[in-house]
C-alpha cells in the first residue's frame, strides 16, 4: 500500500490559462471542514472512527460506443474535493477532518493515451488533500484507520426524484454502513456557501453576464436562435475558460420564448429570427463545477414595440420588487406571491387583465401567466440541492406555488435566481379561458393579439446578505439600457456571412 | 389505438437554420430498404412476419440531478429512422420495407415545457415513415401485424467492448425474438455508404475543415489551447449548424501533443501555447449524427523549424503514399504498413532512425512511433461499426497492426480516416531504448532533442471510389500552405484581449 505523507503543499489551484479565475484547493478544505464540523455535532455520530465515504462521478459512454460524455465531476464529491479526474472515492475522517482520496490504479500503457501517469504524491499535491491512495485500498485504509461507522449519500433529489449514487466499493460489507445521516447534513452545507465558493460563483455569474452582452450584440432578424447558442457558448469558453455550460441553452424567438424547456431535442434553437419579434435566452455557464443561469429577454431587432415594453415592465417591476423585499428571514414562497402579485398588475394596467389581483391570485392566475417557481436555489447544481430539506416549510400544492424549487425562509449566505416570466402558452391560456373563475379576470379581446408573441423571463443570481440581497448578474435590464446596448457596437454581418479573406 | 394511415407526405428534412445543408427524409427510407432487402435475400429470415424492432436512445441525467447531457440519437436508430426526440421505438416489416415509429404518449402538460405536442401524423410526416403509434402499443400493433419473429440487435463494439442497446418493451415475451441476425446485417450496411449520406459526410468534413481553417488563424504563442476547441465549435456549429462535436476536442501543444488522447477530463486542453510549439488539433463536428475527424499539425507561432518541417513531412509523405495506394481491393493493413515504412523512411532522411525500413517494422519500431491504427471507418461513429465483423480478417497480434480499428479490404463506399503521425513518447522512446532489437536503429544523440517535442498527426476523412480514393477535407496540408494560411488574414488578438466597446 502506497503511504503518501502529508506535508503542507503549496497552494494549488483550478484554472484555466493565465486569464481565468484561480480557484484555490481550500476553497474545498474549507467545505470539508464545515462538513466534518456539522458531523462531530450530531449526536448520532461515534466521537471517533465516522469516515465520510463519497464515489466520485464516472465516465458515461455515448450508447455502446468508446466516446464518452465529457466528464464533469458529480457535485457532492466536488464540492469536497475538487477532484477533475472520474472514478475516484474519496473519504473523511469526521474527528479530525483529514482527507484521504483514492484513484483508479491505471496500466502504465495508459500514459500513451492520457499522457504521464500522476503518482499518489502528485496528486495529494495537485488537490491538497491529505492522503491518497488507489481505490484498490480503500478497504484496507479505512480497516486500519480503524472505521467504526461510514456514513454514505443516499437521499432523493426533490427537482429531479432521482437517488444520489451512494458509495459502494469491495468488501465495503466489512464495515458498518450508515446511509441516512449523511445526507440532509451535507446538503444543508451546500446551501450556504462560503466565502471562497461566493467568489467562484461571482466569476461564473460575470462571464455568463458578459457571454449574454455579446450574444446581444450578434442578435438580429435573419440570426438563427442556435447561433445565439453558439455565440454565448464560445464567449463563455473562450474568455471565461467555462467548458460546459449548467444547462441546455434555451434560446427562444417569437412563440418559442413561451415554451419553458425549449432548445431540447426536439425543438434544437433551429428557428430563424423575425422582424418583431422578443427573444428569450435563458443560459449559464460553468466554471470548477460551479453553475450561472441567466435570462435575457429583449426584441430580436433592437428596439421594443409598446406591447413589449408593457409585458416587458409587468416582469422587470416583479422582479424590482423582489430584488428589493428579499432579505433574510423572508420566505421565499412570500416572494413568488409578490412578483406574482406585481407581474399580473402590470397586465392589469396593460389592459389584458381586470379586477382585483390579490382574488386573481387566489383563482390561480398566476399559474396561468408564470407557469414556474420565482426561483431555487444555485451552486454546484442549477437547481441546487437543499430545497425542501427536513425541518424546513414543504412543497406546497397550491397553484403556482407548487412549482417552487424551494420554499424556504432566506439565510445570508443562500445563492437564488430570481426569475419571474410571464409566457402566453396557448394550452394554459385556454384552459384559463374556458375556467369560469379565471376567465373573468382576462380581456379576450385584448389577450388575442398575444397569441404567439412568446413571453418574457428575467432571471438574476442573487446572494442573500445580511440586509438583502446582491446582484451578481451584470446585464442591461431597462428598455432604455436593453435598447442603448443593442444599438452600439452590434455587429453588422450573420455569422454565415463572415468568410475567410483570400490566403 | 390512434392509426394513422400512410400517404406519400411532402418530402421533410433535418436543417438547421437556412444556411445548412437539408438533409431529406428518404435517406433514412433508402437505409431501410437496403436493410430489409438484405434481410429478405438472408435464408434464416422468414418470408412473412419478420420485423426489425430497435430502441432509440433515451435521455441521460448528469448523476441524480433534472439536468441531462444534451440528446443525441443513438446509431443504429440513427440510421433507420433519423428521430431527433429520446426515448422511442421503431420497427422495419421486412417482407415490406414498411416501417413504423413509436413515440412516448406525453401528459398534456408537458406542451408548457416542450411546446405543442405533435400528434402521430405530426411525426408521420416529420419523419417520412409510413406509421406512427404510441410506445405503448408496439405489443398491440406486432400481434396485430402478425410478427412471427422480431429482429433485435444484440452485438459487441470492437472499439468499446461494449454491449449495443438490446429493445426491450412490455409485452416481448410473447413473441419469438431473435437477437443474432439483424446485428451483422445492419453493420454491414452501415459501412457501405449510400450517396446521400456520402453528401451528408462531405458537408459535415466540409463544415470541420473550415472551422480547422478559422482555428488556424487564431492560433499564435499566448492563446490557452481550449480557445482553439472553443473557435473550433463556435465556427463548426454557428455556420455549420453543429451542435455536436463527434469526439472530446485534442487540442494538444507541445508536449501534450504526444499524447494520444489529450484533452480528457484529467488534461483538459488548459496549456498556453509557446513560440516554438507544434500544435496538434484533433477535432470533428456532427451534422445529423455523421461525423468527422480531422487533425492538423502546425507550429503555433506559424513557421516551421527545420525539425518541425522534417517531421511532419515524413508523415505527410506516409500519407501521400497511402492516398495514392487506397483503391478498393487493397488490404487495410497493407496501408498501415506502408504509411508505417514511409514515416519510418522520413526519420532515417531526418537522421533520427539508421538502418532497413523493413528490419524497423519487423522490430515493432513502427508501432513506437506510431502507437495507433492507419484510421479506421467513419460515419453515425466516429470509430464506426464494422470493423471486425464476420467473415472478414480478425485483428491481428501484431506490433502497429493490432492497434487497428479494421483490417478490412477497402471497397467503394467505404469512408475512413488516413491519419499517420509520429510522437514523441518518452515511455515508449524508454521502451524502445532499453530493447536492443529496437535500439539499435535509433539514433540516440538525434532523438535526445525531440523528447519533449510532441508529435504530429496529419488526419483526412476520405471516400473509396471505384479508382482510388476521394479526400473530402478540406484544410492547408503542404508546410508552404500552411504558413501563407496562417500568414494572411492571421486574428492579431487574443480573444481575452477583445473587449466590449463603451454602450
Ligand atoms: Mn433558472
Ligand atoms: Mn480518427
Amino acid at each position: 500500500m502506497a503511504d503518501t505523507q502529508a506535508t503542507c503543499p503549496m497552494e494549488s489551484h483550478f484554472v484555466r490559462g493565465e486569464h481565468t479565475l484561480k480557484v484555490p484547493m481550500s476553497l474545498f478544505r474549507e467545505n470539508r471542514e464545515r462538513l466534518a464540523a456539522v458531523l462531530r455535532g450530531n449526536t448520532a455520530v461515534p466521537e471517533k472512527g465516522a469516515f465520510v465515504v463519497l464515489q466520485g462521478g464516472v465516465e458515461v459512454p455515448f450508447n455502446d460506443t468508446d466516446i464518452s460524455w465529457p466528464f464533469r465531476q458529480e457535485s457532492y464529491f466536488q464540492w469536497c474535493f475538487g477532484v477533475e479526474e472520474p472514478d475516484c472515492y474519496g473519504c473523511i475522517d469526521v474527528t479530525t477532518s483529514e482527507s484521504i482520496l483514492f484513484f483508479p490504479r491505471l496500466p502504465a500503457e495508459y500514459a500513451v493515451w492520457q499522457g504521464t501517469l500522476y503518482t499518489t504524491d502528485d496528486f495529494r499535491k495537485r488537490y491538497a488533500v491529505d492522503k491518497v491512495y488507489y481505490t484498490d485500498e480503500i478497504a484496507d485504509v479505512l480497516s486500519e484507520r480503524g472505521a467504526s461507522v461510514l456514513l454514505t449519500l443516499n437521499g432523493l433529489n426533490t427537482d429531479s426524484g432521482l437517488a444520489a449514487r451512494e458509495a459502494v466499493f469491495d468488501k465495503i460489507g466489512q464495515f458498518n454502513v450508515n446511509n441516512t445521516l449523511l445526507y440532509p447534513e451535507i446538503s444543508e452545507c451546500r446551501v450556504i456557501k462560503s466565502p471562497r465558493e461566493i467568489e467562484v460563483l461571482k466569476y461564473v455569474v460575470k462571464v455568463s453576464s458578459d457571454a449574454h452582452r455579446a450574444v446581444m450584440r450578434t442578435v438580429r432578424p435573419g440570426l438563427a436562435e442556435f447561433q445565439a447558442e453558439a455565440a454565448f457558448m464560445h464567449h463563455a469558453y473562450s474568455v471565461g475558460g467555462c467548458r460546459h455550460v449548467s444547462y441546455t441553452c434555451i434560446c427562444g424567438s417569437g412563440h418559442n420564448a413561451s415554451i419553458l424547456h425549449y432548445g431540447h431535442a426536439g425543438a434544437p434553437n433551429n428557428r430563424v429570427l423575425k422582424d418583431g419579434d422578443m427573444c428569450l435566452f435563458d443560459m449559464g455557464a460553468n466554471y470548477c463545477g460551479y453553475a450561472a443561469d441567466i435570462t435575457c429577454s429583449y426584441p430580436a431587432n433592437g428596439k421594443f414595440t409598446e406591447d413589449q415594453k408593457m409585458v416587458y415592465n409587468a416582469v422587470l417591476d416583479a422582479r424590482n420588487a423582489v430584488m428589493n423585499a428579499a432579505k433574510p428571514g423572508v420566505s421565499w414562497s412570500k416572494m413568488h406571491l409578490l412578483a406574482n402579485r406585481v407581474m399580473l398588475g402590470g397586465l392589469v394596467k396593460g389592459g389584458i387583465l381586470v379586477g382585483d389581483v390579490d382574488q386573481m391570485i387566489l383563482a390561480g392566475l398566476g399559474e396561468v401567466f408564470q407557469p414556474h417557481g420565482l426561483g431555487h436555489l444555485l451552486g454546484l447544481d442549477v437547481h441546487d440541492v437543499g430545497g425542501y430539506l427536513p425541518g424546513h416549510p414543504t412543497r406546497s400544492s397550491e397553484p403556482g406555488l407548487r412549482k417552487l424549487r424551494t420554499a424556504r425562509t432566506l439565510k445570508a449566505g443562500m445563492v437564488l435566481t430570481i426569475e419571474p416570466g410571464c409566457y402566453f402558452i396557448d394550452c394554459k391560456l385556454d384552459e384559463a379561458l374556458a375556467n369560469g373563475d379565471q376567465a373573468k379576470y382576462i380581456v379576450r379581446e385584448e389577450l388575442e393579439r398575444f397569441r404567439g408573441w412568446g413571453g418574457v423571463r428575467i432571471e438574476d443570481d442573487v446572494l442573500v446578505t445580511e440586509t438583502g440581497v446582491e446582484n451578481m448578474t451584470d446585464v442591461p435590464r431597462t428598455t432604455e439600457e436593453i435598447e442603448a446596448w443593442m444599438t452600439v457596437g452590434r455587429n453588422s454581418k450573420l455569422p454565415q456571412e463572415c468568410k475567410f479573406s483570400d490566403a
